[in-house]
């Protein structure tokens, strides 16, 4: 491989990364509204049900190269900054 | 919000999280091919300056709702998981 053939392989990484960005972002915009939506109707923001739920299916839709622990762990870092994200959206509400 | 608000949110979180989980895994793959021809050219696998250059796009391209230092911790874990993954098929290799 030549070092132009390394970088090509290295902008394919970094369009995936800005992909992966965008719906990260899109997610947590879903996320805030679902928190929103909770905190006027008083439902508590953390549900493990769901949490499990939707490893349940990120699982059963995986197919590597990645380990099914590797994607679970990315994931549940993803749904961890998410309920912070609620969280400190919940506590600017309580500011204002 | 009713009840089918709430799950239709849901519903679009589940899609979100299917196209995140198939660009991780789209990801792995090229990291995989980079992996096998840096061995091939006997290439350190981890360089701390191109994954600074990662960030630094992500960054760049990052304009919320999440922190950025959250999206970073997110990217990181990404990063870790894929040089785990070339260092994995690298001892496949060596006991081929």
């Amino acid at each position: 491989m030549s070092t132009n053939e390394l970088a090509e392989l290295r902008n394919k990484i970094d369009e995936v990364n800005l992909q992966i960005l965008s719906l990260l972002n899109q997610r947590a915009e879903i996320v805030q509204e679902i928190g929103t939506q909770k905190e006027k109707q008083g439902i508590i923001r953390f549900d493990p049900v769901r949490e499990r739920q939707s490893l349940d299916l990120i699982n059963e839709n995986h197919n590597g190269p990645f380990e099914t622990s590797t994607i679970q762990h990315i994931f549940k870092e993803i749904f961890k900054a998410s309920l912070e994200l609620q969280e400190d959206n919940h506590k600017k509400a309580l500011l204002v």
